[in-house]
């Protein structure tokens, strides 16, 4: 790091638009991103990948530059099999939370490859990394968890781009994996991952190809200057409309 | 999108790793991301780029696939000039908690784009987006927010491609903020962020030219099978050193 550290530091360098073929690879990453579940392949990620999406992680924004995440990198099995046990009994206890009409699908849903991913990912917050006033966090204490969140999806990102796919475990009790992770208790369990290579993964979200919600048409999402215009008048709506069209066929070509 | 959920909608398509050169664009992407405060051009940012940019947004990953985020995009001065005087108000008190040491250089750095940036987006999480019980929030309250992050980040990707500089401004009263843009009660303010376009932008995040705070080495923020294990001797540790020196290069060359 020191090396990259001389006199260029604090210059300016240009900042314009990728051509379109980066662009287009920056769109492919975005749009074909999958969460992980039953795809994983067993064969290894081999260290110089998985620390380049370790990097790409650790180069994610962070309010006041401070950096709060810690990357947990569990590869041991007994650890894992100590996760996937809370995740079962979170997942069932999950399950009677559902309307009776929901439980059947909810329950034929695989939701977890911690066993099946040669690798898995805890990612998590310290909000003591920079000491208790941290710029840009003094009115939002959230601050913190976000910047972390951002490390998170820079990973999924890179992991795309490297053939690796990622899923995100949130059916675990965080108290219980503290304690078979050995985690302070100030220190804040944002996401599980389970990394490793994919052939293949669905065209479309599983959750959306298995029935269990659609994707919302860009009305429901836009407004214009406040919360309660809806712009549908706005020429804007339209373009998005336009552009989730072509984000559904760069999905539907892999 | 209804043409696009056919016969492809549950098909597994090929997933495989990108080419070198797609998956350096992505990687381009991530280390010279920058949170941008004073480079914006006035130059309005056209519908089609934007619509892009919030398309990436929309199809970031959502706990139970239940895309919480809005999307609020604010052109009106008047609306915006009410951000900027927030801002004023939470950065002057903001300012008096750091220790005395620290506030010179704190009340010199300029930390929003608020009324430069030609455009605005306040991104909302709304926790009633898909019913009371959502797959994968069941255990953790917190993971509607976390997707949201997760789309205001895929934004600050696009953006970067398409030559669009942002900044994330969490230096205001969110309560009032939230009087400001008419939100209702339920709805949690994620994110606050101004785009435009930049031709220039620092080789390293501000904060580290200007002297707040340093990047931390790689050894700082990996841990191995659980907390305690710091894995000073693991291979993996040693790859990271060397993949942050290539980010390290790629920032240097913009």
């Amino acid at each position: 790091m020191d090396s990259c550290q001389g006199q260029s530091t604090g210059q300016l360098v240009p900042s314009g638009p990728f051509s379109p073929a980066e662009r287009d690879a920056v769109y492919r990453a975005i749009f074909t991103r999958r969460d992980v579940r039953s795809q994983f392949s067993p064969r290894p990620v081999p260290d110089d990948v998985l620390a380049r999406i370790l990097t790409a992680g650790h180069h994610a924004p962070s309010v006041g530059f401070m950096q709060p995440w810690s990357f947990l990198v569990l590869r041991s099995q007994d650890i894992r099999r100590k996760v996937q046990a809370l995740f079962e009994t979170a997942n069932a206890e999950a399950a009677s939370m559902f309307p009776p009409e929901k439980q059947a699908l909810y329950r034929s849903l695989k939701l977890e490859g911690i066993l099946d991913a040669p690798v898995n990912l805890c990612i998590t917050c310290d909000p003591d990394r920079a000491g208790p006033v941290v710029l840009g966090r003094t009115h939002d204490a959230a601050m913190d968890r976000y910047s972390t969140v951002c490390a998170v999806q820079n990973i999924w990102l890179a992991a795309r781009a490297e053939g690796v796919g990622v899923g995100w475990v949130s059916i675990v009790d965080p108290t219980r994996l503290r304690e078979v992770l050995g985690m302070p208790e100030r220190v804040v369990l944002v996401a599980y991952l389970c990394l490793g290579y994919v052939d293949e993964a669905y065209a479309r979200p599983e959750l959306e190809v298995k029935g269990w919600r659609r994707r919302l048409p860009a009305e429901d999402v836009l407004r214009f200057d406040g919360w309660d215009e809806r712009g549908f008048d706005d020429p804007l709506l339209a373009a998005m409309q336009a552009a989730m069209g072509d984000a559904g066929e760069r999905m539907a070509g892999g």
